[in-house]
């Protein structure tokens, strides 16, 4: 498969614009990560300042989904790109869009603290929830790298790691009904925290997504919906 | 603005290729759009055998989705599309990513069903599922409708329906919540029905992005992160 430079075009201005939307995409991604971080935070420390900045984040996350995709239509209409720097153009596409989702899930985060802040509590006790943020968290940090990198390795590693935490999310979610079913004054505050889990989840979903549109610009394989094993196999096969 | 057609190529072939896709669009649509009809009837009737159907029917959603990218990646690649074709291709590959995650959302929607059968309750006294859930198909059926006729009009209708399902699905989640307060015996239950009716809310939101890329299709607008009274505005003065 040919190699995935930005330097070997004829057109300078071509390289120039594939170089802008990969600058572009890191500094979205960066930006959803703090995002994400300070959602996070605001919900450990039930902090409604800090809610209000991951809510307010949201908003310049959703700026850069949409210049970053008028970067590539235009690319698209004008360069007629192919072959890798078809897939580049497509996964800088879905990425971004994954990202604005993630973006939208931090900011739903932020209002669950908020709303533990109004009700006067926070999420003590609820162990499950630092744990599988911090795993999150890792996650969309590893899959952007891996996105800079062009790292295939680490792509399927977040992937591995996404069906740990599917799993992980469904025994905190249990744990949660059963703390809500034993003690029922818990009960609001129990749902602010498993809404928090479902987004965590939702943004781990994400980072699943990123690396798989890494894998597909690097081995060029498509592989969502298929099963990790496969995979595994078949971009061994690739090597 | 150019006209939307798709028999204007001096190509055949590639007349035929954006109606293959455009074909294969709106088979997928149909097909998610009875698939949200299966899963939402295994919750209201408490039926696994539907609900094993719908989650059945995902698997074919997702080879869909894999299908369609592939020939609109092989129409970027090979016809280099301009102006409306581009336009076209970009919002058949946004349509399907959301086809996709509506499907998911079916099959989550089945799985609340088999919970409900697990615990041997069903969704009874829950009236606002019925409601939402009539909504939320209708929103969907409207949306696809609205890309075939190429009807903007009636996108801007899906995003209007759009924001009443949501304000629907805040109350409805309140009434929820404070009836597993009134009683914790029907805590399991409340919390089947309260994703079911997140995954409701979910496929209406994707049925608002559909709208949003229909209209970019035939405007040329990106309208998404805008209010509904701007958007409406500025279309207005497209006419």
């Amino acid at each position: 498969m040919e190699k995935l430079t930005f330097d070997r075009h004829t057109s300078a201005q071509f390289n120039a614009e594939l170089e802008g939307a990969r600058k572009h995409l890191m500094e979205m991604g960066g930006l959803v990560e703090q995002q994400i971080d300070v959602a996070f935070r605001s919900l450990m420390s039930v902090d409604t300042d800090l809610a209000a900045k991951a809510i307010k984040m949201d908003k310049d996350v959703n700026k850069m989904e949409l210049m970053i995709d008028k970067e590539t239509t235009h690319i698209l209409a004008k360069r007629n790109p192919a072959a890798s720097d078809l897939r580049f153009i497509i996964s800088v596409t879905k990425t971004v869009n994954d990202l604005e989702r993630m973006g939208d899930e931090a900011a739903k985060i932020a209002k669950q603290a908020i709303e533990l802040s109004d009700s006067g509590s926070g999420p003590q006790g609820f162990v499950e929830l630092r744990h599988i943020g911090e795993k999150v968290r890792q996650m969309v940090h590893m899959s952007l790298d891996a996105f800079a990198r062009l790292d295939a390795d680490a792509a399927l590693s977040v992937m591995h790691q996404d069906e740990a935490v599917d799993l992980e999310y469904g025994t905190a979610i249990r744990t949660l009904v059963t703390k809500m079913m034993e003690d029922p004054r818990t009960i609001s505050r129990a749902l602010n925290v498993m809404w928090a889990l479902r987004s965590l989840e939702r943004i781990g979903d994400h980072a699943r997504n990123v690396a798989e549109s890494v894998i597909y610009l690097v081995k060029g394989k498509d592989v969502r919906h298929k099963k990790l094993d496969k995979i595994t196999e078949q971009l061994k096969k690739l090597d």
